[in-house]
């Protein structure tokens, strides 16, 4: 007698379990075929049943942001990740050397300060812990900002006897993959050049997931959002609404005006999230609805080009703009098969900012 | 040998109590000597010793905006509440009916179905649920759209043997203070000329707080944010920064180029509600630097207009955008005085979205 989303309490999050795997093993057969690792950012799900099944289907390991989601991680049991932010400050660098005693875990880095706080905690040539150079290829966020730069902090990381050298790291602009791809080679030439060995190039972005044979130099590809897909990378292109494993269920309470409708489920559900777009996600059930306005808890809803209009006590069935932080709003999702109900999983990851 | 803030892990949520005290006290003082019955939102804190502290201070309950933190308030000895949400679906009614057994709740209601559903839950004369009609005086969400509709809304609440018809309730848009007084003294008017009893008018909003006494009919105020205030309650008129009790504080962790600093809180701490604001928050100890992007977990300030810029380790005192959504993703926040840190709190009904 198995239950169906319809008998589910609204708002809820919703992941199902055949898309997600469609989606995992087609990212991991595109890797493959561009001769690329993977290492997939489990920001995105914030679960270590999928990143489990991510190593199994073939990644090499795993992307964590913040020491508090490579806790739950290792805790959970997986073994291999790179911690893409610079750890800055006493507490958090003891939190990395603790984590270092247990797994293997390799971080990044874009100044001499944070080499030198990495440094003065991994002091013996037995820690021997992994930096990368994060590199600013057009993203303008953090990241050395020349080829030149990231070879000087290269030579820095690699007098320091407890690190080790392990590449250079970046996030690509969405987009900006083929800029992305000529910052890495220049890099690559250089380093040649100057007799600097340089054992991975990582780099990443579920935008660009589908030009991953034309990353050029890089050795390895570090996607996140892919695992679900989202309104995003649908306008994006990198996915069809179809992909899109993770949806929310929300239900219409109110029907102000012939052409508005009011759902419960505002910002507090599906975040404010623009990333350049319109609107606050898709409707998979009314394609003509428009989701113009979100208040904490309540969505509000243009309806008037709607043939038939949803109505009072209706659920539907949202495609976020983006999923990731979605996940970060909800103490459990709900895995499904189409409409079945599967479990319930509580997101072990969530709320790890620090 | 007390901790102070510059110990604690970035990024961290700061409430500062002194604030919150001036604050919940100015807000009470201005409704007592409006005439105002005072129910302030929990939406904003979600803790119940701030809850009972507001009804300490004179507050006469409190509002929720959801059941699942009516739920939260009732289990920590909360006893009067207006749930300001349609309550609509048998699990959802019976969750109500629940809460209607142990505490003091009133619901709203914007349609015959979400009356027909209330209706048929609360059958028995005894049960008699409260139930507010709910009015759109110009927010242009959920609401009745006229003081007709609302007459006749509130006679088929009338009609019903288990609900009781406790007035008018509205949320006014930002600013339209003076609209929604308007509105709701027409619907005075029109209900007495009906002779229908009007229990209670219930109004609300932080943004025109210090307008309480331009509420008109108004006789109670329900306002969320003025316990912490932000800084669209400063671009508002309705506060300063140094009212602002909720602050986050962040760690620089790369200055890739001599303008740009990135910091260890995005939208994963600061959220990317804008409120019709350009930036994501205001630095308190950089009131020049300017939070111009946010990914997940950095944030990206342009410095280029500080004449001392923050260096990498540094920590900065931000005043985010919207205080509110800040309080949801945390767990925990931290309560202070100044820079001295006294205790770590749970944010109990954080998440609480059903």
């Amino acid at each position: 007698m198995s239950e169906t989303i319809f008998e589910l309490e609204t708002p809820v999050v919703l992941v199902d379990l055949d898309k997600v795997e469609h989606n995992l093993r087609r990212a991991q057969d595109a890797a493959d075929a561009a001769g690329l690792k993977l290492r997939p950012h489990i920001k995105t799900h914030k679960l270590p049943r999928f990143a489990q099944r991510q190593v199994e289907l073939g990644a090499v390991g795993i992307t964590v942001q913040k020491l508090g989601e490579a806790e739950v991680m290792a805790d959970a049991g997986l073994t291999d990740m790179l911690l893409t932010f610079n750890i800055v400050g006493a507490k958090k660098l003891a939190r990395l050397k603790a984590l270092h005693e247990r797994v293997t875990i390799r971080v990044v880095a874009d100044s001499a300060e944070t080499v030198a706080g990495l440094a003065a905690t991994f002091r013996d040539p037995l820690d021997h812990l992994g930096v990368f150079v994060e590199c600013d290829t057009g993203m303008g966020r953090c990241g050395v900002q020349s080829p030149e730069a990231a070879l000087t902090l290269a030579r820095t990381i690699l007098a320091a006897p407890g690190l080790g050298f392990a590449g250079l790291m970046t996030y690509p602009a969405a987009g900006k993959y083929r800029q992305a791809a000529q910052w890495l080679a220049d890099a690559k030439a250089l380093f040649a050049a100057e007799g600097v060995a340089l054992p991975e190039i990582t780099t990443g972005g579920t935008p660009d997931i589908w030009h991953m044979r034309e990353a050029g130099v890089a050795t390895e590809y570090r996607p996140g959002t892919y695992i679900y897909m989202d309104r995003s990378q649908v306008v994006a292109g990198a996915a069809s609404y179809d992909d899109c494993a993770l949806t929310v269920l929300a239900t219409v309470v109110s029907r102000p005006t012939e052409g508005r409708a009011i759902i419960d489920a505002g910002s507090k559900t599906l975040t404010s999230d623009l990333l350049g777009m319109e609107g606050h996600g898709y409707v998979l059930n009314y394609p003509e609805a428009r989701i113009v306005g979100l208040s904490e808890e309540h969505g509000t809803l243009d309806v008037s080009a709607c043939e038939v209009k949803p109505k009072i006590g209706e659920v539907i069935r949202i495609v976020p703009n983006h999923c990731c932080p979605v996940s970060n709003l909800f103490d459990s999702v709900t895995l499904v098969r189409g409409e079945e109900v599967v479990e319930v999983v509580a997101v072990a990851a969530r709320g790890r900012v620090d």
